[in-house]
């Protein structure tokens, strides 16, 4: 698998519009997009740092696997994400490899990109996504 | 504040050498360098994947943060670090903004950083670190 940069951090919110002071005005990085994303039941704020973006998720229902990743555990960070330039290949090579994986075949995410997760049961506690932009 | 980019991301495992063929052989980034940092008591593990090092850290005593940490929120990202250009500044903005600092004053970090590191009461719940590299 070849990944080329971590397209983003996930990070689990109680709600967006008090975490953005924190990211705007402490860590002085703008918010560019705020987006829902239905099917996974959840509001989503954009910041990039570098090459990567942060993705604040605040829950849009009770039964958000967001609202249920807070009840759990807590706010903090829900999941990375990777850059691949071949999803179906990389989902692939992880399922070979024995890796549990949570979307068999690549569905749409945020941001137009193709996304699918792997689980953490297979990769030490951290809920992983890989992406590709096929625009690019 | 400036952020130039994810420095690293760490993340928490029980057992390095059982987390290292996961990135090494499915996500295909190679470890290269294995450091003990005694003051935190634990092991790290880097690697790299665009401009941004993952760091696998193992506790090796049972009073390591990150045993911790394991044991209340099980196996997965412990902090966020990001890259700053001005650290002694970049902490005194955080602490103007009323932001709870765990380092009132830069320390010496992995691979001969400067780092200090907020605390995740202020930060919605991410442990983050901000780090300058002093000898770019």
């Amino acid at each position: 698998m070849n990944l080329s940069h971590i397209e983003h951090i996930g990070i689990a919110v109680k709600n967006l519009e008090e975490a953005l002071p924190y990211y705007e005005n402490v860590l002085g990085i703008k918010c560019y997009n705020i987006e829902e994303v239905a099917d996974q039941k959840v509001k989503t704020a954009f910041f990039k740092v570098g090459e990567t973006k942060i993705e604040l998720l605040e829950a849009t229902s009770e039964d958000s696997p967001v609202a249920k990743f807070i009840e759990k555990k807590g706010e903090g960070v829900h999941h990375i994400a990777f850059a691949v330039n071949n999803l179906e290949g990389a989902l692939q090579e992880c399922s070979d490899a024995g890796i549990k994986l949570i979307d068999q075949t690549p569905r749409k995410g945020a941001e137009g990109l193709s996304i699918a997760f792997l689980h953490p049961k297979s990769t030490q506690g951290v809920l992983t996504e890989l992406c590709e932009d096929k625009n690019k």
